[in-house]
């Protein structure tokens, strides 16, 4: 196998001994709390990494669009719940495809589109099973009270196609506090309108078995609540930038560390104090802060971008001056955006390369 | 052929009768003022479009990777000009195999490097073609005087691997300047240093041949200055809201429009005021200003990124409320790292779907 300097830039380093690593750790934080895995794959897209996360005991995966679920569904996964609503009649065909494929679950926000789904599950002759989402504030999805849900619930309790498997209330708001006791708070009582809703469906009679929700962000807290019964965590696999700085756990303790990176070659050295590097707008997510230089540049250097292709190494000393072919490596910025830019992970056990995994779902928007 | 709307969104959607009017513009305002286009491909990655572009009378495409130009050269595209410095050996081993397929012209801005490229072009047989790359300050690559092109020209002249072709200067720091008059005061004073380069190369003797650079946001000033020979413009192709506010002719004129959009649904519309669709941070860049929503949605309609999959419409009417599963269609923010997104051109003649244009470049970086 090569060695990880020979491979070309920029690649998609991923770093397999933490990436196991982090994998146990939720494994292990979530059975000592009693509290269901579904990952989120809308951060990795890759169908490998899911079926880590399966063997690890999650309960099956989560993806935010239909053709993120067909591609992870061609490639073997078969318990995967999308977790944004799924309309126009072509995208509901092909949910009913998936729906035949492979153990499915849908969200749904409103009456329109729950009977759009019951009609053409109906036709399909295979019930779907559906999670009524729940705004808790982020006003991105969602029913807004627990008297519409449990309208909805009635629709779909009255629906042959339709078979109601719970709630769904996503705080992505609250994902990226930095404090602990600040997210804490907001978490709390932004999840009051789910525990609301939940009341209002079992007193009119509706089993909830299900209440999915929650991300890396905010895991610790909702197992703390006991109203969720599965996280869908999507960015512990790796850390990034992003989450460097949010105080996870509230302890102090790091349980999750940083195994994703992007190598970089340094393609210009014409000047002191600064170099080019060979990747930027394309190379790494731009909605977050920017990549973080941790070898192969001297300690204190940075990484500011430089355009489409190019990055600018920033040397804390403003007389040194790098050399054209050196190779640098960064912690990925916000890792899902970044991810959705390369067709593969190069994996790797220290310095050598010892796989590649494709990512099935990379521009799988549709 | 199926109509527009019936396609799934995020769809790149590209409005060929705009894109054709563009071409023809830039093709008519070359002849005119005697200047070559040499149109860069990093913008839209795409074969078909740099047929047209050559059919229309282009010299060749530039290209920014080796990655990109292999994309290119394995669809047809014969003349190309990788416009940044090719280090470490497997990338120059690449190089070189371009370089027995296609007319290839590279950049070097270092003696090692040229050494580096010569001994391998010397190795495989067929001298290559290279132009000095002179920092116009930009800062990004380049020579950062006269007297080291003219070493590095001796250099060049002095192995049988490597032909001088001439001189690049790419000033990155102008395109987008807003005002017509600042960006030429900047690109006549930058540019400077091209002139004294060229100058110097040729009272030593060298003949050069080729003088390239610049772009969309300054090809017209380019012109003006009677020192480049060929133009590097990209942009012009699509147009996009970050060059919608610049001034490109100084005269009023508008010659390039906006040809390249993103069509999204409404997924979820539960509030007043504003409404969730169904594109984010994984459909549009996010390095510049955001998307401009053209049409779907009432004047005066605003897009706020709302996470990796998501948008938010803000309507200017606060009271006024969408429905799900309607479409909108969106002006791209920047351009090159939007298409870097998607596999391929939703092309259309009005609201008819007549062609996909493949992405071949998308993703090479490398």
């Amino acid at each position: 196998m090569p060695r990880i300097d020979e491979t070309p830039t920029p690649a998609l380093v991923l770093d397999l001994d933490i990436l196991e690593s982090n994998i146990a750790a939720m494994t292990a934080w979530a059975k000592q709390h009693g509290i269901g895995l579904r990952p989120h794959a809308k951060t990795h897209k890759c169908a490998t990494i899911s079926q880590r996360q399966l063997e690890a005991g999650a309960l099956g995966l989560c993806c935010t669009k239909v053709g993120e679920a067909e591609a992870l569904a061609a490639a073997g996964i078969a318990r995967i719940a999308i977790t944004a609503p799924v309309l126009t009649p072509a995208r509901i065909r092909r949910l009913m495809d998936l729906n035949r494929q492979i153990e499915l679950t849908a969200v749904v926000d409103e009456m329109g589109n729950a009977d759009d789904l019951a009609a053409a599950a109906e036709a399909a002759g295979k019930p779907l099973k559906v999670l009524i989402d729940v705004d808790v504030g982020t006003h991105r999805t969602g029913v807004t009270s627990a008297a519409t849900a449990v309208t909805l619930a009635a629709l779909i309790d009255g629906r042959q196609g339709l078979e109601l498997g719970g709630l769904q209330g996503y705080a992505g708001h609250v994902q990226h506090v930095q404090d602990y006791r600040i997210r804490k708070i907001r978490t709390e009582r932004d999840l009051q309108v789910l525990a609301e809703a939940r009341d209002a469906l079992r007193q009119a009679g509706f089993e909830v078995a299900v209440i999915s929700g929650g991300g890396t962000g905010s895991h610790r807290i909702d197992a703390g609540m006991g109203l969720l019964t599965e996280v869908q965590v999507g960015s512990y696999v790796f850390c990034d930038v992003d989450y460097d700085v949010v105080d996870l756990t509230g302890d102090g303790s790091r349980p999750y560390r940083n195994s994703l990176f992007v190598d970089l070659t340094v393609i210009s050295a014409n000047h002191p104090g600064f170099a080019t590097v060979d990747g930027g707008y394309k190379n790494f997510a731009t909605d977050g802060p920017v990549p973080e230089v941790t070898t192969g540049a001297p300690a204190g250097t940075s990484y500011r971008f430089f355009g489409d292709h190019f990055g600018r190494l920033e040397f804390a000393d403003t007389y040194h001056q790098a050399n054209s072919g050196e190779r640098v490596r960064c912690i990925v910025s916000h890792c899902d955006p970044t991810i959705n830019l390369y067709d593969s992970y190069t994996c790797v056990r220290g310095d050598e390369v010892v796989e590649h995994w494709p990512i099935e779902g990379r521009g799988r928007g549709d």
